[in-house]
């Protein structure tokens, strides 16, 4: 075999052997075949498109480069929850403990934020204390006393994923469904879990920014499952404007304890009612209308909170201590009129500059910054009114930045829904 | 500017500019801009193409990256003659000559044999003795007194085709139309000649397979040559059998004389007339009719072949020295019938596994070995009729995969026109 004509059968269109795509992934980790060759690969996989064979290959052949978590010392079905990543998506902070909190087993390998949207773990991390780097015993023992742990991915799972991705993020080929889908299936695989939900997002705050690519990416990553024996359900969520209003680490897991508090804004709220709904359907076997019935409950009680307030101080966090910024600055409309368009990214992307996130993997994160929108798309403001409220600290921001991100319009051009479909 | 974002513009299908392009090889050539990065550009480009417009500025920016040969101190028009590579094409080592004899000044550099076919550099050197390095003013003198002169490329022409070019190589993305048109052209214009005629070849044994691409990629050529103010021509010239009998550097030199003896195949004696014609016509501004009355004259009256025998000398060369293996093997059909295809790029490589070529730049070639054919396209010929003779030296053959190279049918198939057509 030889490494030419694979790229070149690639160029004509063809489809790869399993053979073909070990070959490759093995010669680009040992050092064999360069990068430069790779990532020539990797354009003609954007541009000529693999199967979902060629993908499922793949993503095994990915899934072997590495380690395993081995989970067989949790005897419950376990269900694993992945987002896509978007602006303000703090769901898993507050699904973790609410599914636990109805007797589902949730362990979850989380990832830091390196672009517009934050990670779970730099968010838990944000509680002063929490510790992200758990070894496995500790892992699975605090997912059968708690049910729920939250721990940043350990080094040596599907490391040809990582060089991959760094491959793919400075060559201009990030954006390839079947890259994609097996960038997320080889991780999801390794961590062990039994039953995975996917929350797709899709939207000008998403990798992905139209539906027709979210349903193949979700059918592609679905037949992934299959493949490996694992069912998968994928949610196609809106992410055109932020979810729930904050932006930013300490912002967030405020407003994650208003939800799980059975408080906090509607769109956030809905989603998690949805999300648990089916990891509770898949982790305890029951109907779908007595996971939601269960889920609202856990959330009515009171006890979806305790579950959070017990897996944030196993893992060492100290709530009292979370700190917000208390330099506050309002940014208010030019104009009056219909909220018809949020640039989410963008919004993401501030919060960013305002040391919200990382621009290289070593970069420290600011903790107490961030955004907290007083609108939401379709909403009417008079000019004057709030758009949004800016907690700064170390970096200053531009206000016209800011108020460019909304589009204020004479008609709101209608709403997305939520959810779009669920595919599995 | 970002070349993360050039990719991505390509990968989208978008024109880039002028000042992305240059931007981009500049950066490769100083190493801002990685091997990887090129790579995953060059193979969107093959994929997604390039605008003509785009092809004539990446021409122009490669150009500019080294040396251009300054050929004013020869005052008549200066012809370059290109061929974009066949097995068994020796049409230079004769049209140098010739046209120099019909008084037309031709300078040429020529590129050594790197794959099946091979090179004019090395065709010329199986001659004993004869200098394929001179310097610029011992080319220029050379061309001011013999009319004619083929050197092997200098070492700073064009550096960023060199570093692009074996990029490629490794990386499945040699078979881009505009990436080989602004490779081929970038070297013609550094070259310094005045007008350009090309040989095109199309079929099994040359880069282009078919018309239309071939069609296209001369018209991109005529255009980058417009762009910089010097007259192409194209000629599209068959290439689904070798050109002539004779495979092989010491052989095809053989041949060479043959035709400028006025004898010879008549396949590779036609193509040399047209070619010749057109060099003469633009060398000496005359009628095709006047150009070709020209050219016939030469090789009748045994100038071209004299003027043959002053270059080879002027450089060094000694004829007499030429040497041809004798240990020569007769290869028969294993039946009767129509040589209906031959697979002309197979003979090549069983040429360069003889030791005739290279597969190392640093490989020392073997002049004395090849294959001579006994028949050709159409030719219908007996079981146990002679195929072909091989020369062999050093490095044995499998007659058999020489056998499989024919395909001997009961119906000929048809045979093709050396001559496709002319682009202008």
């Amino acid at each position: 075999m030889n490494i030419v004509d694979i790229i070149n059968k690639k160029r004509m269109g063809e489809e790869l052997t399993k053979e073909e795509l070990e070959y490759t992934i093995k010669g680009f980790i040992n050092g064999d075949i360069k990068d430069y060759q790779i990532s020539s690969l990797l354009m003609a996989i954007c541009l000529n498109d693999m199967t979902d064979e060629e993908t499922s290959y793949l993503t095994e052949i990915m899934l072997n480069s590495g380690d395993k978590v081995d989970l067989s010392g949790v005897s419950k079905i376990k269900i694993d929850k992945h987002s896509t990543g978007g602006v303000g998506d703090k769901t898993t902070l507050i699904l973790l403990p609410l599914v636990a909190a109805c007797g589902v087993v949730a362990p979850k390998m989380s990832g830091r934020g390196l672009g517009f949207t934050g990670g779970t773990v730099d968010k838990f991390e944000a509680i002063p204390g929490f510790k992200s780097e758990l070894s496995e015993e500790e892992f699975i023992k605090q997912v059968n006393e708690v049910g729920a742990a939250d721990i940043a991915q350990t080094a040596n799972l599907v490391p040809a994923d990582k060089l991959l991705y760094a491959l793919r993020d400075v060559t201009g080929t990030v954006e390839s469904l079947p890259l994609i889908a097996s960038s997320i299936m080889s991780k999801k695989l390794a961590s062990g879990a039994d039953k995975i939900v996917i929350d797709l997002k899709v939207g000008n705050g998403a990798l992905i920014k139209n539906l027709d690519d979210a349903r193949r990416l979700a059918s592609i990553m679905v037949n992934i499952g299959k493949y490996h024996g694992k069912e998968v359900v994928c949610f196609l969520t809106d992410m055109n404007q932020p979810l729930g209003n904050a932006i930013g680490n300490s912002l967030e897991v405020k407003e994650a304890i208003e939800v799980l508090n059975n408080e906090g804004p509607k769109d956030i709220r809905d989603l998690v009612i949805v999300l648990g709904t089916a990891m509770v359907s898949m982790g305890l076997n029951i109907s779908m209308k007595e996971a939601n019935k269960l889920v609202l409950e856990k959330l009515r009680d009171g006890s979806a909170y305790k579950k959070f307030e017990e897996m944030v101080k196993y893992q060492g966090g100290n709530l009292e201590g979370l700190v917000i910024s208390d330099k506050v600055i309002s940014i208010k409309s030019q104009k009056s009129g219909f909220v018809r368009s949020i640039k989410t990214n963008e919004l993401g992307e501030i919060v960013r500059k305002l040391g919200g996130g990382r621009y290289e993997k070593n970069d420290v994160i600011d903790p107490t910054v961030g955004i907290v929108l007083s609108v939401k798309k379709g909403d009417y403001l008079l000019e004057d009114e709030e758009l949004v409220k800016v907690y700064i600290n170390k970096k200053d921001i531009s206000a016209q930045e800011i108020i460019d991100c909304f589009e204020i319009d004479d008609s709101s051009g209608g709403l997305n829904p939520l959810v779009y479909e669920m595919v599995k």
